[in-house]
């Protein structure tokens, strides 16, 4: 068996085959799982890269029968029953899922692909931050770089990465100015939060959004609805009204997409953002030895709802378990299974003691009571037990106002130094 | 007053001023001092880049005459007494410390500075770290690509650096084939260690030194003495004998040197190791308001003793201290001092439970005894609370044989993946 990707969705289905007779193959460029719902935190230095990352082999490494290979996947053939590899060589399967993710999604938007940071690596996170901490440096520097006498931070998306994003820009900002003397005018930096639509969190009930609206824009963040971007340059964004706003960074939170060609080189249909038409089951039509999991995978809705489930981690991680388990059905001899998700609730943080969580039963939590419960969900979930206690530390150092901080800018390039001016 | 550089030296001299009547600048090309002596355990995954990192801006928030400047130095004018940077701007200054530090020291060695690994910056570390790891993914996956079945690892030079560096390898090797599965066949994979002397640890007393590299040659380390490197290449290195080793990483721990052009750029004369020449109190001949401090500084011995201080990270520490006084006592109408290094000892570890400390008096500690000296020293030194609690608990859980660790491949650029052989 072979699993395409260690994310959420092929942690999950090699935890459903831990342990069981059979031999297991977990394939992914990076030598890591990445807890991806705190990249924010490395991007806004509030999180180290390895406190959300955690290497695969140690997370297997009890499991005999669990395997890890470093590769880059470059196809599927699904006749001969192989994965291709970057590096030229091949893995055999007899049976396969296939959890390799999405990336960030453009829209075919101008000049987004080039100009705007997206979010959904663990080395996306690392730029984002070395540009977000190299500009602030830039502009303590030279201030008569910047127009407006400091850098403006567009985040483009008003979902729960652009909110959280958002959140946790002007907290980063506050600490810049208020402890490390950084001599940035707190009146002229500017978060500015765009959505096209005309509320923040869709999917959210509506108190929880207006909450996490008014929250955002008491902190100081200029939150525009109905402000779709037509284009995005390395100086800023155009709106669709012709308004242009100049900016130092511009970050995409502008949701994700499916790369077109996995579903073409698989011969199947794709589906909304490119995933993959997937049976009840989460397999290939025609290849029951196939499954597709999380965000690649065009996952239906059960119980006669229509259109397909969200690229959540919840999904992700129910329906690698659902693919894990239908594989070891097979080898049984065990009829195949529909996957049904379980919707347990949705929730986003919008910074220090105010977060909303919506759980499908009961009401909205907001405020202190939203934050722990989201504190306390993402340290579950968190995937080693080094992790949590140094992300427990880490925040218990912030929330405790103690005047540490990982603000390093580690890059393999120089961020800012001989700049002529400002992005 | 103007303080380049912000590595022991620079650090403390700023620490010998701060809260003075004096306005101070530090500037440094990275926004965090680097605690290099535990840059191995970087380079060797077994800490993170933020745990020997710290922010210049947090150290010094508390004091309001000492500011950051982000930036490089291209020169320094003395006559018109100010600093050039990177991007055009001038640092003006009554009063400077010099204390730039130096880099790594290839002595002239053909193809040394392309192709082998230094380990003097943060960055250099992440490097090595990156391709040590993807270089062992790697021999897992392609283990047709290595001559002999798996890489060889070469350190070049046997000061405490590279006797660190090859007593972490052998233990990161360790590792990665016992608790990673990595199928790497470990009679096969060699840490060669490399000295033109015809001892390790040059400057220890000869019990401390044969300590080192039995307990080495025990570990499985190849220690190779009086084997000056001729050449080094992308895929090994040349003795002077003519042997050729083939290595797929190579390690330079072979010294540092200081970059020529900084004396001569400011009208001095030069001395070993491109040092610049500083008077008695460390200052400039004939500029009595620019002191030199740290591993840029020829620094004499004192009482009668020839020659120059090493560049270690106590001699670093003490100069900047007393440049830093200086500036104080000139500004007071003092006479200037001259310099006095105190040698408390010297110590270097070789891996779990195995260190050797040279005390100026008393005994050699060898073993545990030395490893648990080494190990409160450094704590001790640490430059900042939060980063000590996350060393002790990323030590405490290796020491303690927890199978966690931050094996990460973070890199800009994908590593190894596509590698048509090794490198």
């Amino acid at each position: 068996m072979v699993i395409i990707g260690a994310g959420f969705a092929g942690l999950a289905a090699a935890r459903a085959v831990a342990g069981k007779p059979i031999e297991v193959v977990i394939v992914d460029q990076h030598n890591f799982h990445t807890f991806q719902p705190l990249l924010y935190q490395v991007a806004t230095a509030g999180l180290e890269p390895a406190d959300v990352a955690y290497p695969v082999r140690t997370i297997f490494g009890r499991y005999p029968n669990i395997i890890f290979r470093h590769g880059r996947v470059t196809g599927v053939d699904l006749e001969a029953r192989e994965v291709a590899l970057s590096d030229g060589s091949h893995l055999a399967y007899d049976q396969l899922v296939i959890a390799s993710g999405a990336t960030a999604g453009y829209f075919g938007i101008r000049g987004a692909s080039a100009n705007a940071r997206p979010l959904y690596t663990l080395a996306d996170a690392r730029r984002l931050r070395n540009q977000v901490l190299g500009c602030l440096e830039a502009a303590d520097a030279r201030p008569e770089d910047y127009d407006d006498g400091a850098p403006t931070f567009v985040v483009v998306g008003g979902g729960p990465t652009g909110v959280e994003t958002a959140g946790a820009l002007v907290e980063l900002l506050d600490v810049a100015m208020r402890r490390d003397k950084l001599r940035i005018d707190p009146e002229r930096t500017r978060v500015v939060l765009l959505d096209a639509g005309d509320s923040l969190l869709t999917g959210f009930k509506p108190n929880a959004r207006r909450y996490a609206e008014q929250i955002l824009r008491s902190r100081r963040v200029d939150v525009r609805l109905s402000a779709p971007v037509s284009e995005v340059t390395d100086s800023g964004v155009r709106l669709s009204s012709g308004e242009w706003i100049k900016a130092a960074v511009v970050v995409w939170a502008g949701g994700v997409t499916v790369d077109g060609t996995l579903a073409s080189s698989l011969g199947m249909k794709s589906c909304a953002g490119g995933r993959v038409e997937v049976g009840a089951d989460l397999s290939l039509e025609g290849h029951p030895e196939v499954y597709v999991a999380g965000d690649a995978a065009g996952i239906p809705w059960s119980h006669g709802l229509k259109g397909l489930c969200p690229q959540l981690a919840p999904v992700a991680i129910q329906s690698g378990t659902h693919a894990g388990r239908q594989v070891l059905r097979r080898l049984a001899g065990e009829p195949a299974q529909p996957f049904a998700y379980h919707d347990k609730g949705i929730m986003a943080t919008i910074g220090r003691r105010a977060a909303v969580a919506q759980l499908r039963k009961g009401p909205v939590l907001r405020g202190t009571f939203g934050w722990l419960a989201w504190l306390a969900l993402h340290l579950v979930y968190l995937v080693g037990f080094r992790n949590r206690i140094v992300v427990i530390v880490n925040w218990a150092w912030r929330y405790l106002d103690w005047p540490s901080g990982p603000r390093l800018i580690v890059a393999d390039v120089d961020v800012g130094l001989d700049a002529e001016g400002p992005p």
